[in-house]
């Protein structure tokens, strides 16, 4: 698999930086779609604001990168770690904590008031391009004396939902007819009301900073991992998507899992888990961390296994420290640890439709019926804190018990363990280490609720992260959107990230497009889901991109998509020809039978969209 | 595009026929999936009972069936519909009502207590394969006197969820051990809990004929297209897909049309809706008709401009009459009209971000434009209601203001039209005309519910069948996964048909694939609603999948899915040897490293499955 230079460049886009304010260095990367101009039919031209788009791919999406997978990333991060004064290097190179009483942890700073450069980064990415899109509204509001007051008010309304233009009518001073399109490029309809939704209208540093502290969020960026261009997970934040990568025992090799990586974020996963089995886990590991600018999640129980052959009887406690601690040095930003998974639950698990369908779950699970113990995540959770407080590995504390099937949705054994999830959640917190909580898995949608509900409560609104859930299993072959369906459902809730799957779940290794696929879908999830939680930048996209649909604006409605390449090319299919991209009609209806086309005839008799400020 | 037989054909499959009681001389169509056996480690054997499934293929799903295409199809309801002694051919060989005071409509004998043999067939359908499954059950209760009385306790228990098997081992004399997997196997959630939600235990042709007489439900079925096999729409029966065939300007022939209606019922759409708008709109839709076991839908309006040469000057009630009575003599079954869109709502609908993007409200938005006048669909609803009465032909209520984009979602100009559609509901069955009502579009998630509870309060809790919605804007290329999004949404909250989306939507014309993809993504979220809603037989499917999963009956997993090639090719990517079909693993974690096999070896230790009856 070599990529194509190609594949990985985003049509009419180009590559900007935001610079940081509290710290100046900063340098915020987003992608820019640039949109042409509105012609209408009596000759005048209007211009359409470039859109700025949130932007996974780290140095590889930026056209001036010239770095390549042998050297690894710029190590971005280096000097905010370093000049924080409270790590040292070991014996071997890795960063480590000085001082084992205050954390170099992003949830211990946060506690402490202490804002860092991560976080004002994420507060500069969750914005997006509300300012951009500001400035192409500001003309709306002719009465407002300045600039900033004007920004003022469209920034107290869109934290609640723009007005629409039709109630912007009913105030003086405004000329409605002028102001059509662009209000609706602003609007934005007002969030579902949920309890314990806080999300503001615009992200401040201290914002973040404050979520963190309250455990709603987290930043995974271990202090050995510099390549990391920080992001945040947290239910008040952009719901984020993580893809899985990693080789087992049938399959591939070291490049190609670094090739899967830069396809992966390039469609935009915010995190990858590395859930390699097979050969070479440390060393495949060395690659992805090196060139990832997004978080490295791993579980590292299966490394642990490999190094006992593959038998469960042979792994100890001791054998699980190591790999933990080689993968925290290595710099890892999240592991999956299934400590809830007590010993009592077996039994319930083994007596459903479809018992354990965890992998580490079930290792577990055999570990102690083989030896008649408690699991020793468990029993070892305080010394687990204290290695991961040390680099500031968050925690993602697994599921063990998901339902592998609808039928064994929100049962005892899954509810138990999401119990002992809260109680650990707790400690962790305690020892400075930053949580969030794994969940299923299959669920119907009308229990997608009671997940969401209890884990909030039960785990003190610690962030959420599903796999899935599947809304029904009898769609193998499709359960990106089986699993799509239950994702926008608990996201929509507040579920803070997504575990993409993909059609080839429950069936095989998924392939180039498998992951494509799988990442766009859960991409259109999480931002339905971000419009249903009113994320003060989310409906900018959609607007833009109606507006350039109603315009017969083919090319902008193109590069505005989650897949570009693809919306071309079944342009393409039916319609060709290059003219056919400036056609004021399209292949579903023909040029004389145009829904869209008839309603322009109808907005210019009415005059609507004229300006008559000008 | 010639079918090959393969690709129409369902592995491990065989048409089977249930009779009726009322009308024995009934025979529904069902398909049944045969399951491999079970086999334990410990060398025992369990049979697993086969699965029925609802069937939309008609006569083209039958092997034994040895008709074609030019002949048409078996005229299954021609004695139904004689019998009842209220039709008279016309002169050139339609049937009409021969009284027009009693319209020999689905809602008139319901409203007149009549139970017809449309009745009674849709009730036995929508049971799916429940009798099936409970004798599969039926050795759950051994304390049961008789397998009526068993039969009687599942039927209580199904209605409002099937316990789980950890609470039916509180019964005294009830064997846990030996039950589980079939206990498992009939598990059902408690359903959602919803205002107006009546879902039965079990559907008896009685409580069909009170769903259409109270007009919560609809069966399409023109007294003029006796091919037909009848099915139900209504919010308390399996929600249901439409497919959109239908040639453009730009494209298809007859034989063409015929093989898309054919690909697209296979696939299971429950109906179709002819949108020719090219040459030859009647003899297609012959050939279409005559072909079709599910109802089809048109929208009248497309072929009335055909006849105007596509000037929407041209266009009058009189013509749109003609065209009406051409297409109800010829036997459609249901036709949109978009009367809902009055004049003065004309103007919000231009200021919108997007306008009007129905085809037939943005026609019928031009004509009141250009004569200034009232939508003559309003005005001679009387008429129009008169005619569709004299053949049963349903009425879809248009709605030809539906949002075209997120913006506009939920605006005035939509809900203004929905309380008119409210209106004219009222008169279609003060007219004896069955009615549902189309609805949006492109609606974020959150604002969802809002459109179904105006839909039920303001339309009399007629049945709502929706586009989508869309979730959101900026997905193309994937618009069939952002519609079952928001369709999936609506039908859990009670939308009886949701009309598909392919991934061409709003860029090009789908093509066979796409259909399949299509069909497909909305029966899975149609599935994941009934799931929700909790129709009775609607988690089986699910949960025969589950197991046949956990055991590693590859076949079966593929046979009981909704697309069983797709599943099969998915699973040969990886493992290609046929000897792979009967592994104890899959290609996701390798033989080494399986949870499913370790929880299996769990259960064996704990010796949970092994039957202590025999």
């Amino acid at each position: 698999m070599v990529m194509e230079h190609d594949e990985l460049k985003y049509p009419g886009s180009r590559r900007v930086y935001v610079n940081g304010l509290l710290y100046p260095e900063l340098r915020v990367a987003m992608r820019e779609v640039t949109q042409e101009d509105t012609l209408f039919p009596d000759g005048r031209v209007e211009s359409n604001a470039p859109v700025r788009l949130y932007d996974c791919s780290g140095p590889w999406g930026d056209d001036d990168f010239r770095g390549n997978v042998e050297t690894g990333l710029p190590r971005l991060r280096e000097s905010w770690i370093s000049r924080r004064g409270d790590v040292a290097a070991d014996g071997e190179g890795a960063l480590r904590a000085s001082d084992p009483a205050a954390p170099p942890t992003q949830r211990s700073y946060a506690l402490r008031g202490i804002i860092t450069p991560e976080m004002e980064y994420v507060a500069i990415r969750e914005n997006l391009g509300r300012e951009q899109a500001f400035k192409a509204v500001y003309d709306c509001f002719p009465n407002a004396k300045s600039r900033p007051e004007a920004a003022q008010i469209l920034l107290d309304e869109l934290g609640t939902g723009m007005p629409r233009p039709s109630e912007l009518e009913a105030q003086a001073g405004f000329s409605p007819a002028s102001m059509t399109d662009r209000a609706n490029l602003c609007y934005q309809h007002p969030a579902e009301n949920r309890p314990g939704g806080r999300m503001p209208a615009y992200f401040t540093p201290e914002f973040v900073r404050d979520e963190i502290a309250a455990g709603r969020a987290l930043i995974p960026a271990n202090i050995n991992h510099p390549e990391l261009e920080p992001m945040i997970i947290g239910r008040n934040f952009l719901c984020k998507i993580n893809a899985n990568i990693g080789n087992s025992a049938i399959s591939s090799g070291i490049e190609e899992e670094v090739e899967k990586l830069r396809w992966a974020i390039h469609w935009g996963a915010d995190t990858v888990m590395d859930l390699s089995t097979g050969a070479d886990i440390h060393r495949t590991r060395e690659w992805i961390l090196r060139n990832s600018p997004v978080p490295i999640g791993t579980v590292p129980m299966y490394q642990s296994l490999e190094k006992c052959g593959g038998r469960v009887e042979y792994l100890s406690w001791p054998i699980f420290r190591d790999t933990l601690i080689e993968q925290a040095r290595q710099g890892v930003d999240y592991v999956t640890i299934h400590a809830g998974l007590l010993q009592r639950f077996v039994p319930h698990a083994a007596r459903r439709a479809t018992g354990i369908v965890s992998r580490g779950g079930s290792i577990i699970a055999k570990w102690m019926m083989i030896h008649q113990q408690e699991n020793f995540l468990y029993t070892h959770w305080d010394e687990i804190c204290a290695i991961l407080a040390t680099y500031d590995v968050a925690i993602s504390i697994g599921d063990g018990l998901r339902p592998g099937s609808i039928a064994d949705a929100n049962d005892f054994a899954q509810l138990a363990e999401l119990e002992v999830q809260g109680e650990l959640t707790r400690l962790a917190w305690a020892a400075g280490v930053q949580v969030m909580n794994e969940g299923p898995g299959h669920v119907p949608l009308h229990l997608v609720p009671e997940n969401m509900r209890k884990q909030l409560e039960w785990c003190y609104e610690a962030p959420f992260y599903t796999l899935g859930p599947l809304a029904t299993d009898i769609a193998p072959g499709y359960d990106h959107i089986t699993g799509a369906l239950g994702g926008a459902a608990i996201a929509q809730r507040g579920c803070a990230m997504l575990c993409y799957v993909t059609r080839k779940e429950h069936l095989g290794l998924p392939d180039r497009e498998d992951v494509r696929e799988g990442v766009v879908t859960y991409k259109l999830a999480a931002h339905a889901a971000d419009l249903a939680k009113g994320h003060p930048g989310a409906q900018v996209r959609d607007n833009a991109l109606a507006k350039a649909r109603f315009e017969f604006r083919w090319e902008d409605q193109f590069n505005l998509s989650l897949d570009p390449h693809r919306a071309r090319a079944y342009h393409d299919m039916t319609l060709p020809h290059s003219g056919a991209k400036k056609a004021h009609f399209c292949s579903m209806c023909g040029p004389n039978f145009c829904a869209m086309k008839l309603t322009q005839e109808i907005r210019e008799q009415q005059n609507i969209g004229k300006s008559q400020l000008k």
